[in-house]
């Protein structure tokens, strides 16, 4: 029997490990997690810290039941330290010790950790919510020790949610960034009302501020937040959402080819340099469409699509069953939240980050009403596109809007995908109706906008 | 002086007037509009029934200084009764009587009528809602009269938008059909539903029963709905929402190449068979990207683009002025309308369309939660996506769901318009947020299924 190993029992692990198991039914299938859980959702965690979610566990994607009733085993709380890829066997570490397993075919899906970019944080009030059960302990804390002040370190996507989650709880959030503002995969003149409207929310924002550590109160808790400049400030309770780092080393110490951020390098199906190995989700470096260059993408559809992909390969390179059907196109990094009322939404490439590409980018912002103007509240959107000068091609979208207006990225992000110009997206033929939006809509508007700049 | 004569003075005539002046400004622009108004959204009609709006003013998108400065000179309550390619004169009545008006460019873009299947009704409490006038009188009818029965005849999008409105002013809805089923420009299996829906929503839907005639009460005013097959009940208030005919008989008798249903063809540059004769908006037939068949569609965005690419065509058409830079690329009908709570979209042709144009259609119908599952009330978002077996082309998509969840309706019109293959679509990035919906969206599940059933 072929032995399948996936270290990873999330997004990429377990869709992996389904796709495999259904295409080739004869395959053993067994799964390290590190971890109590397999296959929960990360995003949904804001949602419960908001009480938009009652329990944790409705977070988890899959059940006992539903695993057994795919053929796969799940060793749980099992780290992967090394593997060996010519023996073909990886170490790992669990309750009972070091062990190790045989493969035939692995697959590397161990996602990302949290960075923590100072000294070790004091034990009790400290989260990073990379796992289900931090969220767990997470809610655990909120209701027993009951904390007023919240302090989230890193005003990045996760940062922004967790303060917006923190605020809609009732607590006093304050919100440390080390760059010069929130949300920097977005181009600043998107963001720069963002630190006036998040003072209006609850949330004080301190950009330009480097947390050098996290102060004890005593019995091993959080007591305060100290900045690099020496100031402190109380806090009850902090998030550490200042980054992913993959959980890479045991791959890379085995010969794995990787960025040197660790993100490991895959072919087209997800195969690395080694014939029997693949990863996939978090933990890798896919192709950005746009940029051309393997980018780390740590979201969640690329990720169970990478694992999809991984596993129609791992199942084609058995004897007997047909060659892959499927092969990974590439990512745009399509980004979408909630904070508050308002959605963020991105596609491709920002501006700035076409520009330190050194491509020739070209930029209009549109700001329009989400709703026909004569509609009660009808909103803003704002839109900003960017496109190639030469060749008019888009390279990426960035939108804000009330509702579920940004759910308008989608066809941006289809046109960057494809490599549309602006000029073929200025003559879409959207919707209307006055109570989704005005009758040209802002994606239009802007690239028609945007490509009486373009050359072509 | 060049003088460009427009008739009709609303969505695509007066972005053609605009265009055509901006883009020549030496040219006169003098345009003829039968009613009383001119740039009004005959869409925000229902939210001024269902009170959303106060004043039916709200509606008019151009006031009478936004038209001195673009340096237009309109004529209301002018209707053109013919014209005269040859000696280039368009006679009008108006209330002054009889006259005419010489042009050397001349834009039809006269709309549409209500059709009224039925001997002529009363004249008060029934209405047809083309105008603004109308609307207004609706208005002060509902408020001087309170109807308590509200009879719509024709379960089309304009009909069920009425009685949506109708129904959440307060009133007794009967909606009644000729045909077998609502909305039949949507798949039976898209809609089968609704009947049910509408019951619970307070409207009683009468399929299959055509209206015979509107029977007065007494001093011409409506008191009941005769069906053909003889039964009669009370109404109060009545609106006609059976069809359009195109205002076109005076432009067919002067020799304009139309549709036998009176539907003005027009090359891509919205130029009749007539070389300083053009025609725009809902009287013209554009071609349908998907059936290549001249098809009207009466949707505000393709009448709004078509006049101005025939203000384009126009300025263009005067010496001295650079060749029109725009082409109408033609239509794929992307629908959007809210009933309540719901959204209701449509691009390119439903499976029954696709069919009766004998094409080989494949077709997927696929559900889905609005958010992720494991959000508080999901909702469901119900998509039909057709394709061609043999190139997998997409045909068409159809799309409910709650919220502005149908805006995901943009991407599928993108993907019709472009000849995209379900399978591409399969690949597309779309977003994901918990609260906005599922990993995997529905369109992505949908194309990948459907791609299945394709050959390529």
């Amino acid at each position: 029997m072929t032995r399948l190993v996936v270290l990873g029992g999330n997004a990429a692990g377990m869709s992996a490990a389904s796709k495999a198991k259904r295409r080739g039914p004869d395959l053993e299938v067994v799964v390290l997690e590190a971890s109590q859980d397999v296959s929960y959702s990360v995003c949904g965690t804001p949602f419960l810290v908001q009480q938009d979610i009652e329990d944790a566990a409705d977070l988890r994607m899959l059940d006992e039941e539903g695993l057994q009733k795919r053929g796969i085993t799940v060793r749980r709380g099992a780290k992967a330290t090394a593997f060996n890829p010519y023996s073909k066997e990886v170490a790992f570490e669990s309750k009972g010790g070091r062990d190790s397993i045989a493969y035939d075919k692995l697959l590397v899906a161990t996602g990302s950790s949290a960075v923590v970019p100072f000294k070790a944080p004091p034990p009790k009030g400290v989260f990073a919510l990379r796992r289900l059960e931090e969220t767990v302990a997470l809610e655990a804390f909120i209701k027993e020790e009951r904390p007023k002040k919240a302090a989230v370190v890193g005003a990045g996507a996760v940062g922004l949610e967790m303060a917006s989650a923190f605020a809609q709880r009732g607590l006093d959030v304050h919100l440390y960034e080390k760059g010069p503002r929130p949300l920097p995969m977005f181009d600043q003149d998107m963001t720069q009302g963002m630190p006036a409207w998040l003072e209006k929310k609850g949330v004080t924002l301190h950009v330009g501020t480097e947390v050098a550590e996290l102060g004890e109160q005593g019995r091993g808790r959080l007591g305060s937040v100290v900045t690099k400049a020496g100031k402190e400030q109380r806090a009850d309770l902090a998030v550490v959402a200042a980054g992913l780092q993959p959980n890479t080393q045991f791959a890379v110490k085995a010969g794995v080819h990787a960025l040197n951020t660790g993100h490991i390098l895959v072919d087209d199906h997800m195969r690395t340099n080694f014939h029997d190995v693949w990863a996939a989700g978090d933990c890798v470096a896919a192709r950005h469409i746009v940029s051309g260059r393997p980018t780390p993408v740590p979201l969640a559809l690329p990720s169970n699509r990478m694992g999809r992909i991984a596993g129609d390969s791992i199942a084609a390179s058995l004897e007997r069953i047909p060659g892959p059907s499927q092969t990974f196109t590439g990512v745009v990094g399509t980004f979408l939240t909630r904070l508050w009322d308002m959605g963020f939404a991105k596609t491709g490439l920002s501006e700035e980050e076409a520009k330190a590409e050194r491509m020739d980018a070209v930029a209009v912002h549109v700001e329009s009403t989400a709703k026909a103007d004569y509609m009660p509240r009808p909103g803003r959107v704002n839109l900003k596109l960017v496109a190639d000068r030469d060749s008019g091609k888009l390279l990426g979208a960035q939108l804000m809007g009330p509702g579920d207006s940004a759910l308008r990225i989608n066809a941006a992000a289809l046109a960057v995908q494809v490599g549309m110009t602006a000029r073929r997206l200025s003559e879409a033929e959207t919707a209307y109706s006055p109570s989704f939006g005005p009758v040209w809509d802002p994606l239009v508007v802007a690239a028609a906008e945007l490509a009486k700049a373009c050359r072509k």
